[in-house]
This record gives C-alpha cells, structure tokens and sequence, in this order.
C-alpha cells in the first residue's frame, strides 16, 4: 500500500503568523500523498471574547452554544482554512479547504446531552467518512486541508474535535493506505516534569494520568492517539511543528507505542 | 453542448434561514449541472458593527481593510458557505463549499489603489478560473458553492464581488458549456419606478444609471449581467429567489438583452 501522511497542526502555531508560514514550507517538502487537519488555536476564544460570548470548556473540550458554533465555524472553516489553503497553492501545493460538510467527508452525530450536554458538538465515527472522495483528491496530488467542522444528516453544523477528526481520518485511511498521523504544535511532544518522553504507551498514559501529570487538551489528543494505533494507524508521532520533517521519519517527539 | 445553471443568491434571503430553505429546495430542483455563487447578506455588516469595525462603501463595493476581510472571509467562507453546502447535501444535493482559493480555483489580483483604494479587494478574470477543476466536480453531479473570497498568487486572500465572481465564472464555462446566469434576491427584478422591466438592454441600463434609476448594488450586478452577456453567456435573468425555477425558463423577472 502507498502511504499517507496525516499532519494535525493545533495550538500557538496557528496564531503565529510567522510560525505558521515556517510550518507551511516544511509541510510542502513532505513527499507522497497528505492530508493536513488544523484546529483553531485562540483565534475563536478571542473572537469570543470581542462578542461577549462566555467560552465554557470541560476536560480540554469546548462546550458549544449557537454563537459559539457560529464563531468556530467562522474561524476554522472561514479564515484559518482558507488563508492556509490560500498559502498551500501559492507555493505549488495544490490544496482544498474542506469541512466535514463538504460533499458530506464527516458527518457526525450530535453527542447526547448525557451526562454533559457540549451543545452542537458532533462525534465522528470511521464509517461516516467519504473516502472515495478523499482517495480521488489524494490521487490527483491535492491536500485536502480540513477544518473541525462537521454536518449531520439533517445539515446541522456541529463543532468536532481537531484532534478526533484528525484519528477518524487516520483510521479510515488506514484501510487504503500505510497511515503516518502526526500530531503537532508548539510543545516537543508529551512532557512528563518538562521533560520529553520519547515513547508513550497506554498504561503508561493511564498512570501519568491518574497522577494528573498529563491534563486538558493532552488527554483527548492521547485518547484519540491510543485509539488509532488500536485501530490500524502504522506510525503515530507527537511534537512541535517546526519539527514536523523529523517527527515524519520517526524521531524528533513523542511515538505513540502499543503496550 | 450541454447546458449548465449558475445562480448568484445574494440580499436578504441569505439572512432569511426560512427563505434561505425555500430557495434550495427549489435549487436542487434545478437538472443538470449547475453552480452557486452566494454573497454575503447583512452579516458581515452585523459583525462589523459588534466589533467595531466601520463599514466603508463605494457605489455598492465594499472598502475592505484587514479587519473587514477577515470578518468576510469568516462570514461568506466559513459560515454561509458551509452551512448552504451542509443543507444542499443533507438533501440529497452533492455539494462542495469552496472560495477562490481553494485549488485555486478563482484567482485574483489586489485591484489598484488608483482613483479609489478598495484595500484587499481582488478582481477576477476569466483566464484565472480553473476550469477543469471545475468541471470535473460538475461532471461528477457535484455542485461547487462558491463564497467571494479569492487569494492572489502569494496566497493573500482578497474579497471579491460576487456579481462579478458569477459573472466571470459565467464567462469562462460558456466556453464549455450553454451557461444561464441567474442573479436572485429579495426583488422580482430591476425596477423602474416600482415597476418591473421585464427586459433591459445596456443602452437602457445606461439612460437608467444617468437618471439615479438604477443605484447602489444593482450597479455592479448589471455591469457584470451585461459583460457576461457580452462574451458569450446564453441567458441571463435577474429575479426573486422564491422565481428561480421560473427564472430558468427566461421569465418571472428581467432579462439581460442585447441592443
């Protein structure tokens, strides 16, 4: 099977003008099909913020209210996907800004409002994701950029989780494909004390859990991780964007290892 | 050749969510290929307004200075766009949200700041549409959703005028297709006095403009009506969203005539 590499790029980067640009370059030099998954860093909480709309989080995940949909899908899927897509062309990366609504790639569910009610905030699951028409655009040589928005079947926009899309995404291609899933940001990888552990593995993400070493927006990232690898995913990194050519290539972060 | 729709949605009924249902239900209605140009309603004017950000005009052109393109490009691109896309799909209708950046699908360039400085506003011409891109999704019974939202080749994303975006897209398909251009909105058409003209030519549009018949945002979209006319567009209407598929069939509104 070809590969294909999945690049997650979320946090500070995506709020640094000049770090993103940096990122972009070496994300263009990576050979072979890819797919790039981006969040929204703080752009949405300060747009939020301007609006008056209180921003409510639970363990590392954003409770969304209509003007809080409103503002992420303004943020993702309008500024932050296109001005990514926008720099992709121009450097001769062909590339697509896409959302999960667009010719229906992910659709979700809206979560049960038990036991916490996240609002429109939609679950994707691997069978919901259009890979024929993902394989096509991979085919052709073109990036589809992806923003974490997503529609359910009435057409309902709902807010999804980066990181999640970026692990269904990884799974569902897995089937086509030797998947590489790199998550990356403004951090080396998974710190432990501040220092970088080279590998991770289930039972050890538990313990550093349990012991709240590792917290907020780290722990869906690891969940989503553990579950990929689960499910078929060959190579899963984590690790700052500027390092993104080595965490390719297996070093240079954290590796997410079976137990 | 085969024939080809394309509408231009713009005005109130993109604010209308009932009215905006209405309309793609009877879009989807619409055989055979055909392709959506949306504007941006009151939106962005709203969004200015809570932010703070004046909103500058010039005979129906909008000023765009950093703030107001972001605030586009996060109203047209991000939330009209893909929630038109989410329902056109969730009825059956295949359907792609995409701005001119995307695959570069509608490049542009920043329009002189002599007489008037627009700021980042681009303009479209018929050479810089991809139009195998485009075709490809068309063939596919896909139907591409474009926002006015273009980058230039440095990847600079640059607010476009809608009109012309239907306009120069009208131009480019002609080539390979038998285009009808539909302009729809709140109005049954281009009104003289309250009353609706059936047919207008330009040396008609011209006696109109001279007179202060004919003002503000009807300006431009005649403009384009006519340059498309000029090049090579078979039919081109202008009408009310709830018309279209009357307007399709060359009445319910004002036709686009040659001298």
């Amino acid at each position: 099977m070809k590969e294909l590499t999945i690049i997650k790029i979320g946090g500070a980067i995506i709020d640094d003008e000049i770090a993103l640009k940096k990122f972009i370059g070496n994300f263009i030099k990576i050979n072979g099909p890819k797919l790039l998954v981006h969040g929204g860093g703080k752009m949405a909480t300060e747009l939020s913020d301007k609006l008056g709309v209180k921003i409510k989080m639970h363990q590392g995940r954003r409770i969304t209210d209509a003007d809080t949909l409103k503002i992420t899908c303004m943020v993702y899927a309008g500024w932050i996907n296109k001005n990514i897509t926008a720099l992709l062309n121009a450097q001769g990366n062909p590339a697509i800004g896409l959302c999960g609504a667009d010719l229906s790639i992910l659709s979700s569910v809206k979560r049960n409002t038990e036991p916490i009610d996240f609002g429109f905030v939609g679950d994707v699951v691997e069978k919901n994701i259009n890979i024929k028409q993902l394989s096509y655009f991979l085919e052709q040589h073109i990036t589809p950029v992806i923003a974490p928005i997503t529609s359910d079947l009435t057409g309902q926009l709902l807010n999804t989780n980066a990181d999640t899309v970026a692990s269904v995404l990884a799974t569902a291609l897995s089937r086509n494909y030797n998947v590489k899933l790199v998550y990356c940001f403004e951090k080396n990888g998974v710190l432990n004390n501040s220092k970088l552990l080279e590998t991770i593995n289930q039972e050890e993400f538990i313990a550093l859990k349990k012991n709240n070493m590792i917290t907020d927006g780290m722990i869906p990232k690891l969940d989503n991780a553990f579950d990929a690898l689960e499910k078929g995913v060959d190579q899963i990194m984590i690790g700052h964007a500027a390092n993104i050519n080595q965490l390719i290539q297996n070093h240079g972060g954290t590796r997410i290892t079976k137990n």
